[in-house]
């Protein structure tokens, strides 16, 4: 039995939909969640900087205690996840690798579509997590830098959402993909809009894949919290007008504490 | 004359919309450009946060020898200019209230609506513009967050676009605006499909106003550089993958020098 909490970062309050995940499979475990809304979007960002940053929060969440870390971010995961392991001396998972595993398992055709945001797709870091378990996965990558302002604005069945999904997806649908990993932390809210373009393919939600993963992995290593606890603490650098109208979208949960702190200055 | 540079900075490079007008209306003066990309967006930010980044600058242009200021954020103009011009000992101009003084000289029936971001309409200074200019003009703001993304994905005239201007613009046209003032540097690029849905009312763009203010301005005030010059300087706290390709969208010109500089750290 582990008390220490389950540290995740992300650049904003988007990871939040992994901690809606985590608290379903792992309702024991304390969490802390660190977003840096002070320095979003890091997917404007050059990769020193998202580097520097992704770093000052792992210090951060390792400050208080954490005992597994889970990199929530997209852009972060993409360019420094290697560097964060090789640095901490905890285990810890990204958001990137627990959905191409589901994916690459799921996939008949061996063609499997992947969205997200623009640095995302064209870093090219999901091709290559892909090729690393399969070299003749065919991996068509699609970047849709839309969806997240329009799950942010609430509009997950209007009409211009059908409208831009179809943009979007319309080539995956054309290459015969016959699974869609969702590689933005906003994406899965827009699930029915997928669906009424895509059809009845395989859709792999990455908070899903990082919830199965990481409850393994701390059964594995005794790391589990079998007590009590359950505790979530919400940590943001920067408080928006809306931040809890959109967080709460995303936790599937009043955000009852959360607090204000300073990271890297 | 005065060779001294007009200095202009936003938080990101939407602001170069700006700079695109004042080299057409004022070709012979030399400029400075600050994007601070580090920390865009600024809409996400607290007030206090806001007010800092601008601070750090405005002291960064006035120690390039800026000679006057331009301010083409809107959520710096909205809560820190005031601060800046008690603060520093030129002269400064901000992005809300030529545009307001336009509309408000332009309008028949006094009814004008107003775009921009949430922050923007949501923190109530058009309003507050218009008001003190005439206590009887009906002013309707609307948020359209989605225009910005849609702008930088370079979707000008998508089937997506006007039906979010619908969605946008038909509550202001219900309420039988005749003009409309573009609240947001990104939006003039989105001018055809406005008029698609509002028709022929009156458009003003903040942009083509500062133009028009700050040459008068400095005609009055003996600071125009009547001699050679021209001269345009980019600073941009951070460099992302396609600034440049979206930021010669905004100028109009290729961007050949541009330098990245830390600010306020």
């Amino acid at each position: 039995m582990n008390e220490k909490p389950i540290g995740i970062f992300d650049s904003g309050i988007g990871g939040l939909t992994v901690v809606r995940q985590l608290r379903k499979v792992l309702p024991n475990e304390n969490i802390i969640y660190l977003g840096d809304t002070a320095r979003l979007p890091y997917g404007s960002k050059s990769v020193d900087s998202i580097i520097q940053y992704s770093i000052n929060n792992a210090e951060f969440l390792l400050s208080r205690g954490a005992k597994y870390l889970v990199v929530a971010c997209y852009s972060s995961t993409s360019v420094a996840l290697e560097i964060l392991v090789q640095r901490f001396p905890v285990p810890i998972i990204g958001v990137i690798q627990p959905g191409v595993r589901k994916a690459a398992v799921l996939t008949r055709n061996r063609r499997v579509g992947v969205i997200g945001t623009s640095l995302t797709i064209f870093s090219g870091t999901y091709e290559k997590a892909f090729k690393a378990i399969d070299s003749q996965l065919q991996v068509m990558g699609r970047a849709c830098p839309l969806f997240v302002p329009l799950v942010e604005e609430g509009w997950l069945e209007h009409e211009a959402t059908e409208i831009i999904c179809r943009a979007y997806l319309n080539p995956l649908k054309d290459d015969d993909v016959d699974t869609l990993l969702l590689g933005c932390t906003h994406y899965p809210l827009l699930m029915k809009a997928f669906r009424k373009v895509m059809g009845e393919i395989n859709y792999v939600d990455a908070a899903v894949e990082i919830g199965v993963e990481l409850a393994d992995d701390l059964r594995t290593n005794n790391l589990l919290n079998s007590g009590g606890g359950g505790k979530l603490s919400i940590y943001l650098t920067d408080l928006s007008m809306n931040f809890k109208e959109i967080g709460e979208r995303f936790l599937g949960e009043p955000m009852t504490t959360f607090s204000r702190v300073a990271i890297g200055v």
